[in-house]
């Protein structure tokens, strides 16, 4: 039996219905449960969360090194605080949630569930911030955050509580601040890159940055059906927060100053979605092996009269991966046979398969599965620490591969709206001259079904014709896809 | 220049001032701010938080190894969930915030924040459990809850917003979840004792006990202040929320039966004040090297123009601790003298300094410096991990026998009220006879400033005399002591 005849179940097929293979594989592999009794909040159940804690912890060590603190913040927010930076309350007042009593009581000031943490945040920075000598302060925090979403919910891709891990610093000067963006933006495609998923990096449209930035570079990633996939943002906010709240500084004039600031933001639930979407197949979860909860399943293959050796040369090999510090998982419950437990950690996407039976015993060997090939392999057991951290570069590196050439393949060019229209049907991710206007970009939304998602952020592309839309002079190169 | 004279600002004595001493530490220390603008919500700081990570850490690895699964419960409960279990809804209800508005609509259904999880997670174990096979189900989340305290907050001891892990077990059976409590008893106190806290385990007096539990037990560790910290919960739950949430599983004869529940909490907050208060001094923290984020602090010594021999020493001996995989700081700020850098480390409570001048450098050699005892000692650079390591130990065992002489030397037994009066005055922790009335408890804690905290959980003590109150005959030996 080979892996790829191994499931009995009948398949989802992730090109065919991708929403109904996603949905499958949340409960299925035990990522989530949306059946949570409150609209657009969900549940992350063990192996979901599990890996999760993994990105998370991934993303914490980053910060941690360059010199983040770790902090927690409270999640409610008065009235007044959450008022006091005008373009940020607009961008956020309608969506927010309001605590307005305790107990039997009426509170005297309502409390806002943060959206986001700026004006949680920046009014103790104020407090924090005296001198130069104070400055800069860097600062992160992993929590929810929520959003009252009127758009339709999806879980980990948009709900209404979302987990995150929000940077936000203080700068003397608006130079530092920039070169603080530079590393945010460094940390976060270390990140990615370390999980193999593909994305673009866009400075978003005037009219769709943070509100209250000075300007906003996202991460999108691409989806099976075509949508962007934002996992993450950095957002320069120059002096706008620092005026609000008042952060100053005495520099050496003996003058106060305000002080700068920047935040950013990584989404976990759409990280992780990310991770499902991008490398998953019809058999279900494959994941990268820096954040699988377990890396390797040994499997003993029992032949009659002979299952006790199969059994205690599988403990003999799961000790050995333990014992180097693998995280290994041996299934040997008799009550399934070796085609079920194949298809259940298939399923869980756990990187490598090991298959023990008497032959493996008696030449003290194993006989390896990639989850993302199904590749089949041998090793002596004497090589089996080493020969497991190449397949796992191995896969790790496929998948990134696999990635990067489904995100090539969806990048082209439309020089007119209806082609543009076509390339959305086709999922494409679709370069376009634009004229920079927001009117512009308000009609092709309208005849399109996807929308203007920004400018490559790290270096400017000429445009190389008229604005699709108006026809007028076209100021940039503009990224226009499906979005969430 | 020895440790114990190096600190120059005023101190604060923690035996003539805890409280004052308590609140300069949070600020010093970076551990909490409770500036924030909403009254019993603290801020964790860097320091701080860091630390708690630490400890959560360590109970999460012992929840995972023990096969609690990690989960993400939503923090909003609707309202209609929160109150299916009537004790429960009476025990909380009088003391949670009501989410009642989202944007400028009014919620057709109001929404608690969560104070506890039970009646937003049983909904969901409901749906998970089919059959026999489904159980037991052991999970766990850390996450923080909300309760509208009445009484006066302290920051980490009692505040409206509070970081916990909570674990929610279901069990086919009651003895399973007799087995699960004595399980989770276990795990807590391994945490508690890795730490070097000390605390008695008492089952709580039936007026006492969670909202819908059928007992309860809980970790009291010793305060400097005579109050009673309460740690950490167990709860049997029996089958009161199996019931009133329609838990149930098919047995073996086909019939539906009911699920019993177990749960339980250990606070972070708490158990980090728990940390500072029993382990810390008038220099400020002590942390056991277990959790400190950074466990030595290597400070070179200037020498009039040996500067530059000590300072490349000292990198030399960082390397050494680093490349062994302790967690190290390097203090070779010029603008700081040695003298200024122990009073700062001292209050961080970091376990270990080494000082390294141009003889160090000469003889290869650090000298050692213990933060909890103020010993000095030397060793040689090529044992430095072993010596380090075990002076690590040392720490760790000093701070833990320390901790429990002071809760020793609380213990007493009273065996009149009077008696028991002057005890609380002197903040001690007191055995008194207990007819086990409730109406006495009422009476004593109107006699005396402290109250009736419950029984040995782990073993029957019998009385020595009549129910000091009543005068009639006791039932059981009770603890007595103040309380937050």
């Amino acid at each position: 039996m080979t892996g790829n005849q191994s499931s009995e179940k009948k398949e989802l097929i992730k090109k065919e219905n991708f929403s109904e293979w996603y949905d499958n594989i949340l409960l299925e592999a035990k990522i989530a449960d949306d059946r949570y009794p409150v609209k657009g909040f969900t549940v992350y159940t063990g192996w979901g969360f599990a890996t999760a804690k993994r990105i998370i912890a991934m993303l914490e060590e980053k910060l941690d090194a360059s010199g983040h603190d770790p902090m927690q913040f409270p999640v409610v927010i008065p009235e007044d605080s959450f008022q006091k930076e005008e373009k940020h309350i607009k961008g956020f007042s309608g969506e927010v949630f309001w605590i307005t009593h305790a107990g039997d009581n009426e509170l005297e000031r309502r409390l806002v569930l943060r959206p986001t943490s700026e004006t949680a945040i920046y009014p103790m920075f104020k407090l924090w911030t005296r001198s130069h000598a104070d400055l800069p302060i860097r600062m992160n925090q992993t929590c929810n955050v929520y959003r009252y979403e009127t758009k339709a919910t999806r879980p980990l891709y948009r709900g209404r509580e979302f987990l995150w891990n929000e940077g936000h610093t203080a700068h003397a000067t608006y130079e530092e601040a920039e070169a603080n963006v530079l590393m945010a933006i460094d940390i976060y495609s270390q990140v990615y890159d370390a999980l193999g998923i593909s994305y673009i990096r866009l400075k978003r449209p005037e009219f769709d940055k943070f509100a209250g930035a000075d300007y906003s570079v996202a991460f999108d990633a691409w989806n099976p059906d075509g949508r962007s996939n934002q996992i993450g943002t950095v957002h320069q906010l120059g002096y706008n927060f620092g005026k609000a709240f008042e952060i100053t500084y005495e520099n050496e004039k003996g003058e106060q100053v305000n002080a700068t600031n920047t935040c950013y933001g990584m989404g976990f639930g759409r990280t992780l979605a990310a991770v499902i979407s991008q490398h998953g197949d019809d058999h279900g979860l494959i994941l990268p092996p820096i954040i699988a909860p377990k890396q390797v399943v040994v499997i003993p293959i029992p032949v009659k009269g002979k299952e006790e050796i199969s059994k205690s040369y599988a403990k003999e090999v799961a000790k050995t991966l333990t014992d180097a510090g693998i995280r290994m998982v041996l299934d040997d419950d008799d009550r399934l046979r070796p085609g079920e437990k194949y298809y259940k950690w298939e399923m869980f996407g756990v990187p490598l398969r090991l298959e023990v039976g008497p032959r493996e015993a008696d030449s003290k060997t194993v006989t390896f599965v990639r989850r993302d090939t199904f590749e089949k392999s041998k090793a002596e057991l004497k090589d089996l620490p080493a020969v497991t951290r190449n397949l796992f570069a191995a896969v790790q590196e496929n998948l990134a591969t696999r990635s990067k050439k489904v995100l090539e393949e969806r990048l082209t060019t439309a020089s007119t709206t209806d082609q543009l229209r076509d390339y959305m049907e086709q999922k494409k991710l679709v370069r376009i001259n634009w004229c920079g206007d927001v009117s512009c970009a308000e009609k092709l939304k309208e005849q399109v079904s996807g929308e203007i998602r920004g400018t490559l952020w790290d270096h400017r592309e000429e445009p190389t014709g008229p604005c699709i839309v108006c026809g007028d002079e076209a100021k940039c190169v503009a990224y226009v896809s499906r979005t969430y």
